[in-house]
């Protein structure tokens, strides 16, 4: 969004006009079922709505959606900031099974759990063969930082993306949220029937906090990498999800935190 | 928390200790009554269950709390991760009021609400005399991170301040939530009867978002400044609420976004 601002520069100040990154509610409905409102970058809703259900574990798979739309408003005009997944099966509009509301901000994860006991989603290991070539990590940063084109014009956007084993990047996602950037490529895989992603690496531009790690999970994501500090709890749970969770991943460096046996010095051998 | 990990230098790998910030759960009770889970870095959590249950507008000052204390198991243990607030008033604990259970990960801000309408709070306009001479402002950058001692082990905290309009330091938090830093300053204050906190600056080493400008328009905050860059809807409801948004104050430099009319050149003359 372009905004009028005024720029201080040492005790001078200049009138211009500056970008800022977009963040509007996005509310996600079930079968027309209020389900959460995310503080999001608009653009690829549907990603985000496919991606958010699938973390949550309200929707199983591909096969649970029949299709995601816009709400109308009583005119007939799309609402942009209201978005319907319509399952294939209408036992999973269970509000009970929720056990919340949600509400996730530009920089929230998974919202509306009121006690400690709902916070874990009890998803199994992740089970994968991948093996990757440790020296391929130090790649991903720039691979996702050129891919950020937003970023430049705004600084204010958090990006994640997918790559192969080979640090090829498969699809990225921006947002003022770290988590919906995750959800949206995620949820990009979901409706593409790539998950789970048991043969791929998820690379995000902030930290990696308990959410993001409880997210890759979700989607069998073997190898999460963070350009910066991951907490106690990440990595608590990548130890007890066999993940290989990396760190501090920046100018040609990084921290292996746990499932470090998928990292090798040489060849591929798959097993 | 100390945790054994590898790190990787260009090739050559090294098994070492390393910190990581801590994140943990936080159940907020309020007379007994599950509120909120935050996912939070342990310590002043008086200040922000206080500061939460403030800024999410279910208590409207220090005398709507009588005690908060930590809750105890079966065996008469404190449970670090569970806290109760004890209200004056039974009535304000009113779960229909909240509209939501609240679930903030650590780096959420206000969770629960399941549709667009309940996202504002509908806090009234700032009013405040302070005025703020500009050259202060690049000030408050490197007295932050000068404070945040646990920043330089971890990278993993973000850290909150509130200053005066001199721009000395008045309480710092840190956390792996940026909105739970906040929180615990504004719950510092509020526990001091020190809100509304009309003549200070809030400075947040992250970005600006709604979330953000929302709770400092809770209360009352004048003047927000963060290192980096504020979303468009932190820059709508900042100008809408009368408050001063400053971005990208790093290096001597700043942007302002809203409010302008705060900042002077020189000397200041209270209104």
């Amino acid at each position: 969004m372009e905004t009028r601002i005024t720029a201080w520069r040492g005790g001078r100040t200049e009138h211009c006009r500056d970008t800022v990154a977009v963040e509007e509610p996005l509310e996600i409905r079930l079968a027309g079922c209020n389900v959460a409102v995310t503080m999001r970058t608009p653009g690829n809703d549907a990603d985000l709505a496919a991606g958010f259900l699938y973390t949550e574990g309200i929707l199983r798979g591909p096969r649970d959606i029949t299709s995601i739309a816009h709400c109308l408003d009583d005119d007939g005009t799309p609402l942009d900031n209201v978005l319907n997944v319509n399952p294939s099966d209408h036992r999973l509009v269970d509000p009970s099974r929720w056990q919340r509301n949600f509400f996730a901000t530009s920089s929230c994860g998974i919202c509306g759990k009121a006690s400690i006991d709902a916070v874990g989603q009890g998803a199994p290991p992740i089970m994968s063969s991948m093996r990757v070539i440790d020296r391929v990590l130090p790649t991903l940063e720039a691979r996702l930082r050129d891919a950020q084109e937003v970023f430049g014009r705004t600084g204010g956007l958090h990006a994640a993306g997918l790559f192969d084993a080979e640090g090829r990047l498969q699809v990225i996602r921006e947002d003022v949220g770290r988590h919906n950037a995750v959800d949206k490529v995620i949820g990009h895989a979901l409706l593409a029937h790539l998950v789970p992603l048991s043969h791929s690496i998820l690379m995000v531009s902030g930290r990696a906090s308990f959410e993001i790690v409880q997210k890759a999970v979700m989607a069998g994501i073997p190898v999460v990498a963070a350009v910066s500090a991951p907490s106690s709890l990440a990595v608590d749970l990548a130890r007890e999800s066999h993940m290989t969770l990396v760190g501090f991943l920046r100018q040609g460096r990084f921290n292996v935190y746990s499932g470090e046996e998928r990292l090798t010095h040489g060849e591929i051998r798959e097993q």
